[in-house]
């Protein structure tokens, strides 16, 4: 297969939730022929109107193109409709965007490849309201040929249509990687709303006031991702020594306002490690060796 | 006192260490006539050399201007040095930028009123090489006479100069709220590092896809405080539900790939008893409620 004009070539999405619509649609307002199913067939009906094929059958959607995209709520269902699929994958290359892990994403590009089908793995790091504009990331791993094949097509999804390379697992490995960050950022922020609410400061007073310390911390993660790469983790600006005063200082609020400290304990408990393996001296960077150790220590 | 031309208000700083020295470098680089006092006198000899007049004692430093900043290692270095001075605060406005709890904000505020002086609370936000420019917050509490006054002054020090209220913690809380907020950031990234470091991926590689998440998340912010603010919590992306499911599979990877899977199993216990209270079906904000819980339960 050669690579087409992105505008002319058909793709098919089966599963039509919140963020299959969201899919079809981006790739309907880019002039794509789009062929949807739905197990719920009723879903199908505004993208219809907007010049959607509606297949009457899974069989029938796959067949309608060589680009296939699922998008339903687990891997689960993913084998329970294309499994009695069988050879109708051939030649075709099927993009699996329903959320995973990575040993499942190997598992089902086997299957695939066994009904000679290419697979791509692929994690949406975007709400449905951003698929197909500038904001929208989505990570595709799996053979580049098959990503080169379609990359016109895809990046109707979204400006941050990104290739991370063959190993099929890579994008539910990032994946769950940023959503991990953004749990982390999000704790972070409602553990400060809770203490300054005790305090009797309103959230929308921390907001501004967090949103400048998150934009901080943002510029200080390619300096960060050299000391993990290097394994020498220098203080350039506060040896974790004089985090942990500061992490005390935390832990003291906390308590003393009546909030949980549980949070707070935990991040000392990590940074206490850190200091005892002897990096007190050196930046918070260090930290990473932390959490490579798959130890389990009760604090 | 009135309001002076800020360009000739005489400021003193006591404690030049990493900051200590930032703080009076800005204030001689602004013109301000400025008194430095360290216990190391040695560490002043480049101020001198840049203009500072160098005091004999701290009662003498104290003396020389109606704008103390005072910035040590901790508040038991700022007793020791202050304590025995009794009567020449008077009048003045002590600036105290040393990192501390609320609780000996409000301590220190009584004391400083018991000798005639104003006492204003302070946080710096910023790194030493900050100092002076536009990015350096520092956040100021305690009587806005004294703020407003001095103002202009303490402006020299950074764009980010923000007075936060009457009440003499607000500083030291908003501090320890946001390095909070900092320290959960930078886990996050370093266990998606560890994570996918054990997959074969650099962190370099992980940087700008994690920057890019940091910076989706800071967009969130003010729509998560509305709802801790409103009490409210519409699922207006994911329920907390739909996160589960993801942390679940962040827990699977992190086992997987024989990482530390601690700061994931916290991250699910404390959604779990989100769920648990209700909240299943709730957006990701209505776990503030189980950071304002004082419990204490063992993951
Ligand atoms: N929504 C987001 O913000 C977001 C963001 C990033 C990634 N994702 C991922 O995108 C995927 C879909 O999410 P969503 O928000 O679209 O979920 P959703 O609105 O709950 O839709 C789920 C879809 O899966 C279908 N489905 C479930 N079980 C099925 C089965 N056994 N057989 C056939 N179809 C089945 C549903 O069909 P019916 O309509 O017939 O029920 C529906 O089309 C998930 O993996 C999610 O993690 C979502
Ligand atoms: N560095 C940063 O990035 C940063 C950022 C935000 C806030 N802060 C806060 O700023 C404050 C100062 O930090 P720093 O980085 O300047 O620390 P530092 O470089 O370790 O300097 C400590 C200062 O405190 C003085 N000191 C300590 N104990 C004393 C005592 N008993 N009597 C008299 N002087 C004493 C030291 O005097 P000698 O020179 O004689 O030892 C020195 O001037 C801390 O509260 C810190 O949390 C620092």
């Amino acid at each position: 297969m050669q690579n087409r004009d992105a505008g002319h070539t058909p793709v098919t999405v089966i599963g039509l939730g919140l963020m299959g619509q969201a899919l079809a649609g981006a790739f309907l307002r880019d002039g794509h022929p789009t062929t949807v199913w739905n197990r719920t067939a009723a879903k199908a009906e505004h993208l219809v109107a907007q010049g959607a094929k509606l297949a009457d059958s899974v069989g029938e959607a796959v067949a309608a193109s060589p680009l296939v995209v699922v998008c339903v709520s687990g891997y689960d269902a993913v084998h329970e409709l294309l499994d009695p699929l069988d050879e109708v994958l051939h030649g075709r290359v099927l993009v699996n965007l329903t959320s995973g892990t990575s040993e499942v994403a190997g598992e089902t590009a086997a299957w695939a490849a066994r009904r000679g089908g290419s697979y791509l793995d692929g994690a949406i790091m975007a709400i449905p309201q951003a698929i197909g504009t500038a904001d929208a990331v989505i990570l595709y791993s799996g053979p580049q040929e098959a990503f080169d094949l379609h990359e016109p097509v895809l990046r109707s999804l979204g400006a941050g249509t990104t290739y991370l390379g063959g190993d099929h697992g890579l994008s539910s490995l990032y994946d769950v990687a940023v959503l991990s960050l953004m749990w982390n950022i999000l704790n972070g922020f409602l553990q400060g709303a809770a203490l300054l609410g005790a305090a009797g400061v309103d959230a929308a007073a921390f907001a501004p006031i967090a949103k400048a310390g998150i934009g901080t911390v943002a510029d200080w993660v390619s300096g960060y991702a050299q000391q993990v790469d290097d394994g020498a983790y220098p203080a350039l600006d506060a040896t974790i020594d004089t985090h942990l005063a500061s992490m005390e200082h935390l832990i003291h609020e906390s308590e003393f306002l009546g909030v949980n400290a549980e949070l707070p304990k935990f991040i000392k408990a990590l940074a206490d490690r850190a200091v005892a393996d002897g990096h007190g001296g050196n930046g918070y960077a260090a930290m990473i060796e932390q959490f490579r150790k798959p130890v389990e220590v009760r604090i």
